[in-house]
């Protein structure tokens, strides 16, 4: 288990080989940071991907290992292996820095170069003669950085020390202070752009939240990190569904720089950034995939999850689109509001809401919370349950006196085999990230097309 | 163990009200960054005191535990607790964020209301509109704070998964990447002084030593974590060099911003970032002295060491004052001169060299390392030993051959107790630290004294 076949030895050394030719080109032609990042992705991804194979052991070791339930045997397996995900995608971001800003370093020091050729002594003790340099962006990806790096630690305290689900909950607001300090600090715009039809109630084209601002910006970065950790529970979900978010991400930052449009765009600062976070998160997630994918070789533990939401809730913020974000989590915000009944114990939860494995077919079934006679459902919730199965959005059990004894788990994972029957699990997992391909893409269609009914103008033109 | 005694509650809750009051004040009169951050570090200390009593028994329970063995009955105690100082310390550095900008904000936010009071759509889209704000300071906070959660994650990993001395050795080198990567992109300042009896040689006052700088700067941020990390093993000695340490910094920043300066003096700004890094730091450290102090309540972990040794990196790198810094390293560096013998096997060296505990006396002697006839010394290196024991830099013992049987551990807390006799444990923690002290003061007088003879001026006037 942990070493490398031969064969990816060689496909891994050959991708490596080929990423660093692509980075030592782009650095003699000023930087070119958007072939830097492919290439430092493919890196990632190789660095991912070898590192998941050698430290497995250790973590088992360390303890940090767990049983898939879903499988015929169950052996133990390595747990918590986000966390090389997020220590490779650290490593990455910084070593793009100098790509991201060799153009702009050139410039000045041409600038300064020209204007006068003697370095002061007193300039250097002080260190700072680069003056017209776009530090705006630079201190956009060292929050960045600090705020993925906090919530990696974060993550690790989670992984290791058990903490309670609502003290988890709001982990994820602590590790996006840096972010949320910097939007203060530097941008401090809480105003936001007023939909056509409410300007008359409100009396202006721009109303400005103040506080409120912040208050959503945190729930975004509570938001986003929670609600991939509850879309859980069976092989590759979760890097997958993260890895479709980003390519969606990645899609929608490229409408703003694509040639047929006005250039520059005033926002494609913005979306460059975004796409500089999201490659190499996009490379590191892949190669976690490729052993986390049915069968699994690793779990990605509570950091992954936590990372992941994180990276989203950094571009969505820092780069003025988390409206559109939130447009890329509707099969999230859906398994949220549909678990909601159970999380907030209006419905009896058990412990565990994942697919029930059923030994025999090899195939995922929903699972189920039974209601017996010394623990009765109320009366009105088994009514409203029985609506629910009529819709299909349930199935539930009655006894002859049409009392509920057990209904589906309310997630979108039980719901989804509610429809579709039985699946294999690797199957249940590519139906739901096809899904959920589907729905964004309508969702980045609609903000691009149905925003000019709202909104006097879509932005992106 | 768990609870605060209700003094040590009062004590704390009152600390946290007075500077809850002070920064209260500070907000309303354009943040008082220096106030604030007095205010925040007073914070910072009841906050980690009251954690590290409530969280050790988690910590304990998770493994993270060790036994005191120059205690007469060694129970076991919890580890790695600095974690929760460099948790608490990240925190703070978040939330003074607002007051060190708040006058800037201010200002710029009145620049631009009064050229144009119309905000566009276009602004709010990207965001942007503060361009006249002290970016180049905001950017170094963002890649302090970057690098110093990474030197707490892999703090933890060492912590965790007990790596080995040759791979712990260079993990601060990753850490300090952000901040290097700052440094090339925002500085590039390559240039040193050249001190003036060395001018005829290198042909200038300048000399641009290139990438050997970036070389020399990861050396600074490997250096100064694993020197505090190898003076230890008395209690209270990690966290009360790093202490003094701190305070030796911040009196040397202060002399640049004293009142007689010739003001505003052109590094100023160096050292208040310096100062503003450097007081929470100490609010964190004092609390966890208060519980690492003799006899020791709790051990504090590689994580501290790795975390103190890099925020004096940071503060020294990105503050222009490197080579001060080395000054206030003299009993560090002397340390691991004196250790290297050992560290690098030219004398075997035990699995363990703290002083010894004679249970007899309670107090400590110092620990040897003996040389048995099947494992002899060679004669040539036990003649230097012996001619170190004469001029008292180790106590040797010798065979009536003249044959060295055994000699002291090489760490400068074993000579010391070579020189003063059996000491008692707080006793040696408190005459160390007052040396280093003493030595400290020296270093910085020296410094601006002497200064003058090797370079034109001393930066201070």
């Amino acid at each position: 288990m942990h070493e490398l076949t031969r064969t990816e030895a060689y496909a891994l050394s050959g991708l490596s080989v080929a990423c660093l030719a692509v980075l030592a080109n782009a650095w003699q032609s000023d930087g070119e940071p958007l072939f830097a990042s492919f290439a430092i992705s493919g890196i990632g991804y190789a660095f991912t991907y070898a590192l998941i194979r050698w430290t497995g052991d250790v973590f088992i070791k360390r303890g940090y290992k767990g049983r898939d339930l879903s499988k015929k045997n169950a052996v133990e397996i390595p747990e918590a292996m986000g966390l090389v995900c997020a220590l490779v995608y650290l490593l990455a971001v910084v070593n793009f820095l100098p790509f991201a800003f060799k153009r702009d370093i050139a410039e000045v020091t041409a600038q300064i170069g020209s204007k006068d050729r003697v370095l002061e002594a007193q300039q250097i003790e002080t260190g700072r003669f680069l003056h017209r340099f776009p530090l705006e962006k630079l201190a956009s990806y060292g929050f960045a950085y600090g705020t993925l790096a906090s919530v990696t630690i974060l993550g690790i305290l989670d992984d290791s020390f058990d903490m309670r689900w609502r003290h988890k909950f709001f982990i994820p607001a602590f590790a996006a202070l840096p972010m949320l300090a910097l939007y203060f600090v530097d941008f401090g715009v809480t105003y936001v752009v007023v939909p056509v039809p409410l300007r008359k109630y409100v009396g202006g084209e721009l109303i400005d939240l103040g506080g409120l601002y912040y208050v959503y910006m945190a729930a975004i970065s509570i938001f986003c990190p929670n609600c991939i950790n509850i879309l859980a529970g069976v092989n590759g979900i979760e890097v997958g569904q993260s890895i479709v978010i980003a390519l969606m991400i990645v899609l929608n930052d490229f409408l703003y720089l694509s040639p047929t449009m006005h250039q520059p765009h005033p926002a494609a600062e913005s979306h460059l950034f975004s796409i500089y976070l999201l490659l190499p998160f996009i490379g590191v997630s892949l190669a976690l995939l490729k052993h986390n994918w049915f069968p699994a070789k690793v779990f990605v533990g509570d950091t992954y999850c936590y990372f992941a939401g994180m990276v989203f809730a950094v571009v969505g913020i820092l780069g003025h689109f988390s409206k559109t974000l939130l447009l890329l989590f509707i099969p999230q915000i859906f398994n949220f509001l549909y678990s909601a009944p159970q999380l907030f114990a209006l419905v009896p939860c058990p412990r565990h809401r994942l697919p029930r494995f059923n030994a025999r077919t090899g195939l995922l079934e929903p699972s189920v919370a039974t209601f017996t006679a010394d623990k009765p459902l109320r009366p009105i919730i088994g009514e409203v349950l029985k609506l629910l199965h009529r819709v299909k959005l349930l199935r539930v059990q009655a006894d002859e006196g049409g009392r509920v004894t057990e209904t589906s788990n309310f997630t979108i994972l039980n719901l989804w085999l509610v429809w579709r029957g039985p699946l294999r699990e690797d199957r249940l997992a590519m139906e739901i990230l096809l899904m959920q391909a589907v729905v964004g893409l309508l969702g980045l269609w609609v903000r691009h097309s149905l925003a000019l009914l709202l909104f006097t103008a879509d932005n992106r033109f």
